[in-house]
């Protein structure tokens, strides 16, 4: 009986004609196997209930409703359908599964754990949301493996769905071959009632049906339950004709509390549609099972309560003790340890074959989901000396972007629909389209925030690919939600913010970034760069690609700037170092420092002070994450304390700039909106000029 | 001949039967008529189109393509359908027009210059973009009478518009009785293709369409171009699907460039229909009558060029001189201000009719719309002694917010799926529903942007109506760009963010705000607030309601605080202030710098170390904004610049800090992300604890 059932998995588990309803329905003399077979399967899907309830009645926080009702379909999903190695949960070629409903992050602990994942071992379970678990409150990928991406915040996972299985297609497209699928994976997602309020969702998946994703699979619990009580009171949309309209196919499973055949049915109709993602709604019950609780806000986010436990498990027969997991149901997912090590040998196997076969593809495929990339691929970036015409550093991210695009087989990206302002265009590649999925410039319409999301995706396929994506500096604030995650879930995404100051003239307030290097400073593990010029622009790129585990944002300026003596890519590296000097033995009288645009006008006012006799040094200050971590040797090599007569000059927030010139020190910026009018008159009406950091300097002198 | 288009077109804004097709198709002896109407109204347009060309030409920066491609659905709006009146644009009942497509600027200040605003006369038009100006390259309401909302970050017009849509019907159902509807307009908008593809429009109009708001009326310009070329590369998707998904009526006005009448016909008929918004999706041409430059990109956001220019002049057999309005497009305007005055006088003498009959409704509304408060209204706010029981300030605030709905009629808001987190039910109202529109609960769901527009919309209706939104502190992320333009556009809405720290616990890192409090900071005309305890939550209430013009965050513990001796509302009012101090003559040996929830720690701390003989001062820094407002007087009474030995503790980046305690002073703060644990252990691994205030003082003392 068990065999059966074990047969008949393994045939789906290997993509051959899948038919567990055909056994099911086939004969009556199976009837009695058939009968055993659910009695399992419900066991199973009660053991994961329970194991989320359990956890969340140990920790006395949680969220046990989504996992209660999502039961059925992780159940089919981990056990029947999806292909991975639970032990080398970072197999390429494994199936993604993410769950943007983050908050039900028990579920998929339980279908780790039941799947053979070393990451969560019955002990990790216990010490759900304790300090130094590997079972946080949310899905965390930098703290459990097996965890794809880092969800919670809604709307944002169905989004890096979108990217990874942009990443399988993009890959796929490049790299197989005839009979050689060497890249050939289904991207699966759970997505609640939240994350389909959440404009994001709109965003990306808008974007996912335009690119025809095929192999992405999304379920949306439809439990009619938020936060606030049944989604009556602010949801009653029609989704299904929304997802229509957003070029997806929609599967309605009617009963997803216990219509397992409907759940698969749904899958394989979606499997076969191969032009179009599938949203299959499945219609759940959250909290299922729970007596008292069920299909209301109350089993949404709280423990059941030692008594509502006690119902429940009298309610659904469940005579366990905690966190016990019975042994024929442990037997039976025991298979997905040696299966999946199988499924990874066939990959090898396949693998290799395509490297006798096709060699180049196959060494390229190889290093770039190695994650290395070509020996001195940083040669490749370019330079400049004070001869070089000046030029907007938007323009000079443009030759350093399409330079590494030759050389880094793993760079693609692109822009809100502002390619040609944030010039980001790779100009050797057409666009990555439904139909031409192999291009790498990326067209992500005006939508911000899915961009951000996608590019954490596509970043944390883990394939070697390095997404990077653009808008203006001040549409930072679209996706700001998303950049927080690049920087927690450790995604190296490059962020291209172009038009980064009041240098961008007449668009006026609404489009000047003021507050917003500010605000990238002060949050943690994202790098926040301002280069000054053709050379600061290279080191910028130079760190954004070293760093695959933080993200980098660049502010790059819409208008012309000069070329400076003294910038380098290695003074980049440093985030702050020494463009010009003229004082002796680590004492100038007065240290101007600047960053990007400002860094000329920091130069100039210096030059003009040298003449008077004074000993000055100008610093750029391009990035302080990267400064901050110089030694402190270095650090007083550059701004020795000793000296406090300090200037800085940016077209932006002063805010937490007394950090850099201490207490006695000035700082000129904006601490206003900006305004509409020609960049030159707005530098001088806000007062970011050469005379007003002469003025500010003759003050400390 | 005049005389037959004016008085249908009174008709029309008398809102009598609409007849101009009627009239078109009526009777063959009225041809010469209607052709010269029509011809009329064709110049008119075109009128409006090189108004747009010659301001974009001059400035050489702008978007000519927009208003070329609107200016028909632009001249029937605001000559034939919209009420309003030029000379006062702040009369309550006006018609609201909101372009969310804030880029085609030029569209609206030509229809404001033609209508008879005093705001845009033809030298505000020849200086378009210029410093100082009235005419700012995107609309900005605080720059220019007449321009409702500020736009040009994409998708936030039309959530504008649902909030003004909102505020009507909510002000309607409060104050309308049987025959006296002195609440009674419409809201218009206009949205680009870049607006539907934001993820804010999809949220907004999700709720537009579950609130059943029949008087909006967007136009979506349906022109097939977007920055990046045709929106074919990014924007496949059926957006008229999408709409009836989310509940509205749809109309496809199929040429938008010369269909007036079908434009007409689609307005009647969204008028018509009174349970729905409705979208006119226009297909138009984008920089229409440009020979050479319609319908691609390139019309879109730059000039068009003096040769373009005189192309398009003779493409449209436009034989003037840059911003002329002919004579007879003048006169036919001209009619706009008196029927204006007429409007607001028969306005007027119903309100008065109203305040006969309805004496205490009408006492209560005209206050309400002045923007004037019942005296005494601040007695409402709760007073706490240290007596009074520990709670959360989440808790605290409700009591505030529920003090203050029963005292102030235009409190309103909500919550975005957490009411019952962010504890913001007003426990005396319902929801504002579809059908229970007068309830002062608002439902955003999980719509965290849409939430901050909707809001910026219901404070900028101008009717007086205060309101609040809340979701978590770290979700403001979601919504910065809506609260970025609540600060610009001077709109006072009252964001209440609870679950403010690593003090949520369990929900982790995804869910704990660390760098936010920083990036308010950092941004111009916002209130950042932090309160400690009962008194000081309501201070920041009291100082949320005063601030009309610029919005107020309230960052607001998930965890109990004690209520501390000497926090006090005039305190806050001040943004900082001495909580407790035994030092004399303004000389204590150290100062202890807290905000919010770690207030409790300084106050403890400098308990102990007063033990030890030292003169030690507590400073609340519950608004960083407020206390720089003061006097350099007050500012040193209480931090004193003699005093360097100063300590500041918050759960939250230390970024910006040194300001406050200088380069000699010691922050204790948490710069990295936070973690998935009980919120004591929290505290402790990353000691925000008092045992680590009193060692880092003591480096000091």
């Amino acid at each position: 009986m068990k065999a059966v059932l074990q047969t008949t998995i393994s045939n789906s588990r290997g993509r051959r004609p899948w038919s567990s309803r055909v056994v099911v329905r086939a004969a009556a003399v199976e009837t009695l196997d058939v009968t055993s077979t659910i009695a399992l399967i419900e066991k199973s899907i009660n053991t994961i209930r329970f194991l989320a309830i359990d956890a969340v009645e140990k920790a006395n926080s949680g969220h046990p409703g989504l996992p209660m009702g999502c039961a059925p379909m992780g159940h089919i999903l981990y056990d029947e359908v999806m292909r991975y190695n639970p032990k080398n949960p970072y197999w390429f070629n494994r199936d993604r599964f993410v769950l943007s409903a983050g908050h039900g992050c028990m579920l998929q602990y339980a279908l780790l754990h039941l799947a053979g994942y070393d990451s969560v071992k019955e002990e990790d379970l216990k010490s759900f949301r304790q300090w130094g678990s590997k079972t946080p409150g949310h899905p965390e990928n930098f703290e459990t493996r097996g965890i794809e991406v880092t969800t919670g915040p809604l709307g944002q996972g169905i989004a890096n769905a979108v990217g990874l299985a942009l990443a399988e297609k993009h890959l796929a497209a490049r790299y197989n071959k005839p009979g050689f699928e060497v890249v050939d994976h289904y991207t699966y997602c759970i997505l609640g009632d939240g994350c389909q309020m959440e404009g994001i969702s709109n965003e990306a998946c808008s974007l996912a049906g335009h690119w025809g994703l095929g192999k992405l699979i999304a379920f949306y619990d439809d439990n009619h339950i938020s936060i606030d009580g049944d989604t009556e009171i602010a949801f009653t949309e029609s989704v299904d004709t929304r997802f229509e309209g957003l070029g997806w196919h929609v599967i309605w499973v009617k009963n997803g509390n216990t219509g397992y055949d409907e759940i698969r049915a749904a899958i394989e109709e979606a499997k076969a549609v191969k032009d179009k993602p599938t949203l299959i709604k499945v219609t759940t019950t959250i909290g299922y099972g729970s007596p008292n609780k069920a299909n209301s806000y109350s089993v949404h986010g709280s423990a059941l309560g030692a008594k509502e436990v006690d119902a429940t498990r009298q309610n659904l027969g469940w005579p366990y003790e905690p966190f016990h997991v019975p042994d024929d149901v442990k037997s039976h997912w025991s298979r997905h340890v040696p299966e999946g090590a199988s499924l990874e040998a066939e990959w090898q196997a396949k693998l290799a074959d395509y490297e006798k076969k096709y060699k180049e593809e196959a060494a390229e495929f190889k290093e770039l989901i190695s994650g290395k990339w070509p020996d001195g691929w940083e040669k490749a970036l370019p330079a400049y000396t004070p001869e070089s015409p000046a030029d907007a550093t938007r323009n000079l991210s443009q030759q350093c972007l399409n330079a590494l695009a030759k050389v880094l087989p793993g760079l693609l990206g692109g822009s809100a629909d502002l390619a040609s302002s944030n010039m980001t265009l790779l100009k050797m590649f057409g666009d990555f389209q439904k139909d031409t999925p192999e291009q790498r410039n990326v067209r992500f319409g005006v939508r911000e925030h899915a961009m951000g999301s996608i590019c954490n995706g596509i970043a944390l396929h883990g394939s070697g690919l390095i997404p990077y994506c653009a808008t203006f500096f001040v549409f930072t604030d679209y996706m700001r939600a998303a950049m927080r995650i690049s920087a927690l879930c450790e995604a190296g995404v490059i962020y291209v913010m172009t038009h980064d100051s009041i240098g961008l003239g007449e668009d006026g307030p609404t489009h000047q970034p003021i507050e917003h290097l500010a605000s990238f400073r002060a949050m943690p593990n994202i790098l926040m760069l301002r280069p000054g010029d053709g050379n600061e622009t290279a080191g910028a790129y130079k760190v954004a690609i070293l760093n695959r585990k933080r993200p980098s944002v660049l502010a790059l300026s819409r208008q012309k700037l000069p070329q400076l003596a003294g910038t380098t890519i290695e003074g980049v590296e440093k985030g702050g170092y020494i463009v010009s000097d003229n004082s002796m033995r680590n004492k100038p009288d007065l240290i101007l420092i600047g960053t990007g645009s400002e860094l000329e006008i920091a130069v100039k006012a210096a030059n003009v002070i040298r003449k008077e006799g004074k000993a000055v040094r100008v610093v750029s200050l391009v990035s302080w994450e990267l400064f901050d971590e110089q030694s402190d040797e270095y650090k007083e090599s550059v701004l020795p304390a000793g000296v406090s007569a300090r200037v800085s000059v940016e077209a932006g927030s002063t805010f937490g700039w007394e950090k850099i010139v201490g207490s006695k020190g000035k700082s000129i910026g904006i601490d206003r909106f900006g305004a509409s009018a020609p960049a030159g008159t707005l530098y001088k009406e806000f007062g970011i000029t050469m005379d007003n950091v002469i003025a500010a300097a003759k003050t400390l002198l």
